[in-house]
């Protein structure tokens, strides 16, 4: 059915976000739902991680593979990209095709590798060895597929920010210029020195660098000291400029950082809600039928849609939307009702099905019995997890004490003994399928660290009696031993919560795990090019001389070598990510003249090794890093906090969880997570079983629904509930040009003079 | 009269948000006046900053005094306080006074004082040195008198974050522990070394130090080495632990204390503005009198009030008041307008009189000469501002360079008198009274620096002549000579836009400055009394032996002493103030075992010298500061910034606006700002007169209105605009017991599960 096949690409677009537009001709809309397909999806990113991880077996590499091998994957990779590419083309109109910059960016990409292994190769073949700059390009194809969209917002949030961050930043380097003026005026000519015994604040440009570290603080008070000691008032100066541009800068930074994100977030997602709205309304176009005066979607129809659009709902699920969707129960479904269907797709309803226990059929006599009776009250009591949470802590001091003792050693094994137990007699109290439901995650995560400590500890006890020390299953062992403690946060209620919402803006927060992705991958490929090889580590104990230079005459006497930062290189692709977190910790642009601190001194020691410019490199990094990215991530966190705090129900989800109430079958969330589903669950039931309906109870029976109601399906949800709330829900929708030539507010900084 | 007495304290009550409940009898009315008079607020002001000011002459004193007469002084102090607590007692109701927590508060430290005055005089009778423990007590009085309504905020701020803040601060705790034994038992067992060659991580306490520095990032990545080196796996260790604890918590930590702080100040504000709704409908109610249906004040009784409450105001002020109040010109005021009063009074409005140049009425033929007016031409002109540009410029490279050669010193005078002539040329273009208006900052500025730097520079010269040099005078003139440069903000449209907001928030701001005041003094006092005259500094250059342990033979061979830290000690007040600026900026928690960082250090410095329980005095301060008060800090500046950027103006602020422009009236405050006043006036003058009724032209002729809509005349005026979008404009007001009994919200983290 051709109009069907439409209507459910319009619907399953508005459900995900996609805002791609198709041909409607009905090869090209069969051919979009196979390019939408998940399997062709899954494909697509299986190709880019591969291509990514390439660098991990390319010179110079961590799994060397020869240059045969990885080229041929790559090349077996690129026309994967340049597949999908050419099937986009197929769907979607040839001049929206040819006006994308992304299908633009990634066919460039494609070519220019190509170029560059032929190159490559061709060197190789005369053993010349070339530069694979190519490989800087990869996570091209990481941001540039339609998929990526998060990553894709999260840059341009970025470029959105940098014009307002520029004028910040300028202001901050005027700032810095002045003050480093006055220093040199009032310092530079009294002769002072610092504690090393270096002159002190003599060349401007040495003052400039000194004022910068003393934002990051790093060196406070010793930049003050030689002007205190000669008279207290200059202590005025340095207190003033800490004022002006560690505090008040660094939070004018953060402020405009985050207003910015915040703003151009509301414009895309308001957006995205008129697109949704507009998509929707094609579909009903598509499907209605006139009843009466008015037009609606009949529901043997709607039935259809929904399980073209979601082929894995369930039949009761299916059930609860139309109720929801049709509360008159007419037969078919309205206009207005008919465009929640995108959203209420996106509510996860968790359909639990109350199932007696497994004991229970099998052996009802023996499970009923008052012994088997008490067992289960006795674990469903509170006091159950207080003897839990005291033998936890009894735990950790044993886990503290030195395990030499082979009576500790052996507490270990009671310890996971009564684990053990603890799982065993909660499964027998309270049905399985509902203690593994798929929200679960404290239990889920109980059972499997007690079952891989207990295989570990089983793996590393043969191991032993054969008088042989595997470090690797030891390690393991003694980590999940400890992450056992943090069963005791699931006993705290605050605790839980905290983490609960940490839990919940988790996916969210891939997005910038994404987009750190890029920029390392970026950096930490140009950074191999340009310094692999340079410095190794060499065992200290080996004695051997090059040991103590990192195998590098000209890092001898450095502060590199004696720090014994050896392993800090760029070898690898492994040891180049490692070594590129260092740097965004550390905010120790420390004296490079004393030569002291991390950044200077890892600075300074690639610069030693090749050449001063290599300083840019680290610098450039650390600009991007510290003053876009690490403010991004505050800005996203906070605003991210402030939704969980502050989130109501939107209307949609409220209207589902009326239903699911009226409906008699609703379950709150908490009482679930406390453990005691069955007991609440009867209780309700009983409860509500005399005053509904027969005919509710049919269709329905022996089901419950739980709204999860925090958990997002998707990150366009979260994000759309974060503003959902300051979009007109109803009037007169713009057409689709007015929103696709939504431009973004200017920035209303010009007006707050 | 007595009515409009009563109604005028209300009404004033509105405009300052005081809600002081008073007696309404005669008496205590005239005296409640007497009590909010500047004078008698004042006074008390300068009683406090005496009375903390005391510190300063008191042992440990920088300008020592004898006791008696610090003692008389404390005395007179606390006999203000008392006086204005009687007179306090005497307008309010006394059960309200007893009930009120502040006065208790200011009484027992009264009481406290003195008691501590005569035990320390009789011990010192008899020779012994006693503690004048009273003294941290001070700040008692700055917090807990009725005006210092912005600080106590500040702090029922902070009191309402802790709750949240500590369980998120357990949970750090928690995690941090949960890392440091992983820690323990993954290298604890290793023998490795650190790069000093100390055990690497083999006591659990010693682990979670290192691991909180790691938190500030001060010993990364030097903490990760040792492992690094035995298996880059270990790295993912430290990498998870910097993700989670200084990332994560350390964005949740801002998120908690900002969103508490957003949602108690947003409370509190609502509260007020009810409660100042209240107030003018009291007022409203005294002054009412019956005109055919509706209740109105009649125009003379409104103009007696004003002229009762705001003494000061100007005729042509309060006319236009009336105007916008009286709308349709009926002779009375209704109720609407009549409640809008006490934000009108609250809108700083400029009156301008154009009036003509004095040197056009003194000589107007020479100043209407050809010359003259070409003159004038040319100082309006842009090119005369970049002109002046490219002069700061050359002056800054001058500065830059070193000024012993004579020519370059020439050179300053050179550069000071084309300053003068620019002020002097544009006093000739326009209007000195409009020139130095109230609003005009950077005329301000520019001309008090340039008379500041003459005056300097000549002092300079003439003490120079006799060979004598004065360092005071020369750093003035240096310091003066590059704060000229920042008029460079002036000439960049975005500078000058970031620069006024930060300007306009500065009055906001001086919460904070008493915030920390008080926690500085009270911790300065305490320092003061433990650690005074254990550390002193000797001028190194004097060859004592004392010289080289700070006068403390404890010191020897410490880390303090050969840090040259002898300077920073607890020997007075502003030594103490100045040592805990130091210990706020720190953020080196370094390594206490290798004893190089300077907190530890400090701490060490003084545990050494005393006891070690010395460090939780340190550790105190680091917590309350870092955690509590920098984030209070940021979460201010964050929201000042938003309000700043996003402030529509407000409904009342539109009225006066609007009925200004109709009167014809206006004039934009960035026409005011870019000197452009009197060209621009004049063509508005012209244009206006044409279509303007004469009625109108007569009551203001000559004026012009300017509101200065983005500066405020009183923080809670801001504090109110932020929120009073958000707050009901109409509707019914509840009463007055609903509104003392608003309870904040309680916070809804429960919720977010």
């Amino acid at each position: 059915d051709q109009d069907l096949l439409l209507a459910a690409a319009y619907v399953s677009d508005a459900q995900y976000n996609r805002n791609v537009p198709f041909e409607t001709s009905p090869q090209a809309i069969r051919l979009y739902h196979f390019y939408n397909h998940w399997t062709m999806r899954a494909a697509t990113y299986f190709f880019i991680w591969v291509d990514l991880a390439l660098a991990l077996f390319e010179e110079p590499a961590v799994f060397p593979l020869p240059f045969l091998v990885t080229s041929i994957a790559e090349v077996l990779c690129l026309t994967a990209f340049f597949g999908r590419l050419v099937h986009f083309a197929k769907v979607t109109p040839q001049k929206v095709f040819w006006k994308d910059t992304k299908n633009i960016c990634v066919m460039v990409t494609i070519v220019l590798t190509l170029i560059d292994l032929v190159i490559y190769a061709s060197l190789e073949a005369v053993n010349i060895r070339g530069v694979r700059w190519s490989r800087a390009l990869r996570p091209v194809f990481l941001i540039n597929f339609p998929e990526s969209r998060q990553i894709r917002r999260a840059f341009r949030s970025i470029r959105n920010t940098l014009p307002d961050i520029l004028y910040v930043f300028l202001l901050f380097l005027f700032s810095m210029m002045i003050f480093s003026l006055m220093a040199l005026k009032l310092f530079g000519d009294r002769g002072l020195r610092t504690v090393e015994g270096s002159p002190y604040f003599t060349n401007v440009l040495d003052i400039a660098f000194e004022l910068y570290v003393l934002v990051t603080t790093a060196n406070s008070p010793d930049v003050m000291m030689p002007a205190y000691e000669l008279n207290w008032w200059y202590s005025l100066y340095f207190i003033t400029y800490i004022i002006i541009n560690t505090y008040l800068f660094m939070s004018v930074f953060l402020a405009v950082v985050y207003n910015n994100y915040r703003k151009h977030l509301k414009n895309e997602i308001h957006t995205l809600a008129y697109l949704k709205r507009h998509k929707m309304t094609e579909a009903f176009n598509i499907l209605k039928v006139k009843v009466g005066t008015a037009f609606v979607v009949k529901e043997a129809r709607w039935r259809q849609l929904v399980k073209v659009v979601a082929p894995d709902v369930s039949s009761s699920h299916l059930e609860l939307l139309l109720r929801i969707s049709d509360e008159g129960q007419t037969g078919h479904v309205d206009k207005m009702n008919f465009l929640r269907l995108a959203d209420l797709l996106n509510i996860r309803v968790v359909a639990i099905n109350i199932k007696r226990h497994p004991l229970e059929t099998w052996m009802p006599r023996v499970y009923q019995s008052s012994t088997s009776l008490l067992v289960q009250k006795m674990v469903q009591h509170r006091i159950f997890v207080w003897v839990y949470d005291v033998i936890i802590l009894i735990n950790t001091i044993f886990i503290a004490l030195d395990e030499k003792d082979s009576l500790i050693s052996y507490a270990e094994w009671l310890f996971l003994s009564l684990y053990i137990i603890e799982i065993l007699l909660k499964l027998y109290t309270y049905e399985p399928r509902a203690y593994f439901g798929r929200n679960q995650f404290w239990n889920w995560f109980d059972t499997l660290i007690i079952i891989a400590a207990l295989l570990a500890t089983v793996a590393n006890t043969t191991i032993q009696a054969r008088k042989y020390n595997s470090q690797q299953i030891l390690d393991i062992v003694l980590i999940l031993r400890i992450l056992r403690l943090l069963r005791v946060i699931v006993s705290i209620q605050r605790f839980r919560v905290i983490v609960t919402t940490l839990i919940n803006i988790g996916p969210t927060m891939l997005t910038f795990g994404g987009l750190v992705l890029v920029v390392y991958y970026a950096f930490a490929i140009i950074g191999m090019e340009a310094f692999h090889g340079k410095v190794h580590f060499l065992d200290p104990g080996s004695g051997s001389p090059d040991a103590l230079v990192c195998g590098n005459p000209a890092l001898k006497d450095s502060a590199f070598a004696r720090g014994r930062y050896c392993k800090n290189n760029f070898n690898d692709l492994a040891s180049s990510l490692i070594l590129l977190t260092e740097l965004t910790v550390v905010n120790q642009w420390h004296n490079i003249l004393s030569e002291e601190r991390a950044f200077a001194l890892l600075a300074d020691g690639f610069a030693l090794v090749t050449h001063q410019a290599a300083k840019l490199y680290f610098i450039g990094f650390h600009v991007v890093v510290v003053i876009l990215i690490v403010n991004i991530f505050i800005a996203f966190i906070l605003e991210a906090f402030f939704v969980a705090y502050s989130l109501e129900k939107s209307e949609v989800e409220t209207a589902i969880e009326k239903k699911i109430q009226e409906l008699g079958v609703g379950v709150q969330e908490e009482e679930v997570q406390d453990g005691g589903l069955i007991d609440h669950m009867d209780t309700k039931d009983s409860g509500f079983s005399a005053d509904d309906g027969d005919n509710r109870k049919k269709a329905l029976k022996g089901l419950y629904f739980r709204i999860a109601s925090k958990k997002y399906k998707t990150v366009d949800t979260l994000l759309q509930q974060m503003f959902e709330s300051e979009i007109a829900p109803e009037g007169k929708d713009p057409s689709l040009e007015e929103i696709l030539n939504f431009s973004p507010k200017k920035p209303n900084f010009d007006n707050s003079a």
